[in-house]
């Protein structure tokens, strides 16, 4: 044995120091580009989760050059999301694996690790400290801090207090950070131009580090219904879940824990699982042994009488706001949406919402790929696209021949949104989805409905035209053909300009007619 | 507002416990191919730092049925490398962000993660104990062990001690966990044939779930030098890294402080980088303002004058090793290997190690698609193959025409191994390479060599084929020639049939000397 290896242990802040490729913030122009995506969609969450209309404003300024290919960029960005209390503020900026995402719900975070991983890098490249504003209830509170990266910890450097006499509520954040701005920008820009599709009750406002401004105005004030927090469902089950519930509710009797602690299971389906395991329902959860857990957890995955989760607890967007959205930042000539009802998959549940958007302002690709606009939890997903189930369903499964529509070719725009508690990602870095098949399935079934839709629009667009066309003849030959008949017969007979008129004026009627009906 | 957040903070293990999906842990194949894969690198990572013949041997076994496609599967690995200090027992297997993994130095794993993920893993889905034995000089040690999630801290159930009378040094693992065994099977198989093919000097015994033993042997006792523990090259310092540096060595030099805690950074060029920041080579680290370390950090990441990293510390394949396993695992009909010279990206130091296999036992593609054969630091990388730097190049940017080659078709296998200290995965999954230009770089002036290789070759063996059919021509006419010859001649000359043999024998030497001077 030659050498003996060192052992020791790092603090999550370290590891995701050390590994920083793994959430997104692997270059330059990549590392740019996620803290802000990461901070948007944090503010955006903010609001959301309270129904706040959300009001952001996000400043990119360059404050110096770092070498050839980095600059040094200011993220500053403002919400109205009701802000924080502020015992929570050095750890909720300045602790990895603290925060407010770690419960059932749907939110665009599922990490709670984004945002900390930006001013984690932020630190680490430019060294300043973050800077952070608060308005909560009747105070305003300031702080600087930085994160000591060994211990997993707060520095604060600095705090303040204020009264808040226009009750601002909502939060600013501001931090540098090593980043190529020119290459990112566009990233930037697409992504705010997608967020703003899924979510037209949202301002969103970008000044660019030349002081312009663009904005992306809300077109509507009504808001898809917040998600709302929800118990495990017992076909996504594990051991350690059981383990932790069991040891929280030792004092229940098993029936009450089984039907307060899991989502969709009754007193009846309650009933009949204790009988299964021969267990009363009225023995205490503390004494339940580890095999018995064990045993009970093996049952609840298994049992097949449980109702899916319940979805009302999701927040799609719906057909109505995304018809909105999709208007508003594509002006298509054509659209059709489709919101799916509500599935499940190990125990977790999940709508797929997709649409087509087709010609109008919509150019075809120019690369000759689909363009497939992918969302999850709202969040617009806008690298490694090959992997993903949408990418699949598109290119492969699709059979769009069917529909008379190549969308490598036309001038079409195909939107898929999954929302779900829990979205499958494979990377930290939030960048796809895997293939689950019951997503897959939800996936092509919209597809499919809402290509037929426009499918439809386009060959009742392409009789129409046929229509036209023909009646573009006879109005060419029609008066043509009568003055030949007036000379065959003779001049006996006249035909009078004003009927021929009306006949014409009657085709056309007929013909707006069989399109509105149609 | 509607509702408050809730806030609270998890430990690593329980972030990995929820995210399991993104260290490769998605389903009950992948789960188990996972775990599988991430135990056979520890155990040869164990026996080759610290220079020994690695003896492996894996069983599987299937232990129950957790529903239709989900077995419970026993995973049982031993290994002869040297064990672990007795003290480390129940944290290095117990404790996640706890290893001997995180130094500078060139290992299969990089995250100290993946085996514990497979305990854990293992405990949630069955939540039975994990079982270490290990041999530690002159004792041999057994832990019972399981994971207290919530806490990350090991539970030791049982521990015992006894003599260890065979000097046995090593480590064996066993736990079960959740997982579709039969199709894995593949997969495992797959992967220990590749592993084997870059490691001829390991013996890896699989017994699977029949008991059948299938057993890849060493073919060679040659191993590869180990890789060496490093300092960091001053191109892919950042200010934490600095930071961390100057408070270990408060007490020291500037000057010193440079050359003994960075790579690369002698005497010389330590005094020029402290003039250029004006500061004195005398003065002492604990001294300086954390403005003079971040000014310190960009100079160094900045200044051009360093020698790019010593690849000493790395430990690539060889080409004499590579060619041996390709050989034992593919016996090709020719192959062409190349090592190339030492590179670094971002201070990083890597070596790109190549090779092309043709012919002989090995068939085309069956679907049309290249075999690419990947590996970083040894590890096969099997799944996301798209989005490898290696795919890249082999399918996008790789002229084959040029070669007369085509991958897609012809009986070809591709291998491309990446060594570093820091591999640049996108994913804790350590599915695939980032596309770094540098390291692209490398593969395709890599595969251009050995492609140029292959070509000459088969264009030889058409030659020489063209050369034997030209012969054969020979040999069948010229004895016919000579008659007529003969006949022309009137009976007058006689050619003797053995001047004939002695011509065709003649240039069959000819043919042959040709075929070895080319």
């Amino acid at each position: 044995m030659s050498s003996e290896e060192k052992f020791k242990e790092i603090s999550p802040a370290d590891f995701f120091y050390r590994n920083r490729d793994i959430a997104g913030f692997s270059n330059p122009v990549r590392a740019l580009y996620t803290a802000v995506r990461e901070l948007v969609e944090n503010s955006l969450d903010a609001c959301e989760a309270r129904g706040i209309l959300p009001d952001i404003i996000l400043f990119l300024t360059i404050e110096g050059q770092a070498d050839s290919e980095r600059n040094i960029v200011r993220i500053r960005i403002a919400d109205n999301g009701g802000g924080i209390p502020p015992e929570h503020i050095p750890n909720a900026f300045g602790k990895i694996l603290f925060g407010s995402k770690y419960t059932l719900i749907q939110s665009r975070g599922t990490f709670g690790l984004g945002g900390k991983m930006a001013y984690l890098y932020g630190q680490i490249t430019t060294n300043n400290p973050l800077e952070i504003t608060v308005g909560y209830h009747k105070r305003i509170y300031f702080f600087k801090i930085m994160i000591d990266i060994k211990k997993n910890a707060p520095i604060v450097l600095e705090r303040q207090e204020k009264n808040n006499p226009k009750k601002w509520n909502g939060t600013i954040v501001s931090f540098t950070l090593e980043g190529d701005y020119f290459r990112a920008f566009p990233k930037i820009l697409e992504y705010i131009k997608l967020s703003a599709l899924v979510a037209p009750y949202a301002n969103i406002t970008l000044v660019d580090a030349y002081g312009r401004l663009i904005r992306f105005s809300r077109s509507t004030t009504q808001m898809p219904n917040p998600p709302k927090e929800t118990l495990p469902h017992p076909h996504g089950v594990d051991v350690e879940m059981v383990k932790r519930l069991a040891e929280e509710n030792r004092k229940r009797t098993l029936i009450s824990f089984l039907t307060r602690s899991f989502h969709r299971v009754g007193k009846e389906t309650a009933s009949k699982i204790l009988e299964q395991l021969n267990l009363s329902p009225n023995t205490l959860v503390g004494e339940l042994g580890l095999d018995e857990i064990v045993k009970l957890t093996q049952t609840l995955k298994n049992y097949d009488g449980f109702l899916p989760p319940d979805a009302s607890i999701l927040s799609p967007i719906g057909e109505t706001l995304l018809k909105e959205g999709i208007k508003k930042e594509l002006e298509p000539e054509v659209l059709a949406v489709e919101s799916r009802k509500p599935q499940a998959y190990s125990g977790h549940p999940f709508i797929v919402e997709v649409g087509i958007a087709y010609g109008g302002k919509i150019t075809p690709p120019e690369d000759g790929n689909a363009i497939i606009y992918r969302y999850a939890n709202r969040i617009p997903l806008l690298y490694d696209e090959a992997n993903d189930v949408s990418y699949k369903v598109v290119n492969k499964l699709m059979n769009w021949k069917r529909y008379k529509i190549d969308p490598r070719t036309d001038p079409v725009r195909i939107i898929v949104h999954i929302c779900s508690t829990k979205i499958p990602y494979k990377t930290v870095g939030k960048e796809y989805v895997a293939d689950r098949p019951e997503i897959e399935r939800e996936i092509l079934n919209g597809l499919r409905n809402v290509s037929r839709e426009i499918s439809f629009y386009l060959s009742r667009k392409k009789s129409m035209e046929r229509e036209k066309r023909r009646l573009d003849v006879y109005r060419k030959y029609l008066p043509m053909i009568i003055r030949f008949a007036e000379e065959a017969a003779g001049g006996k007979v006249k035909v009078r300009e004003s009927s021929v008129k009306a006949l014409l004026s009657l085709m056309d009627k007929y013909r707006v007619l069989h399109e509105e009906t149609s």
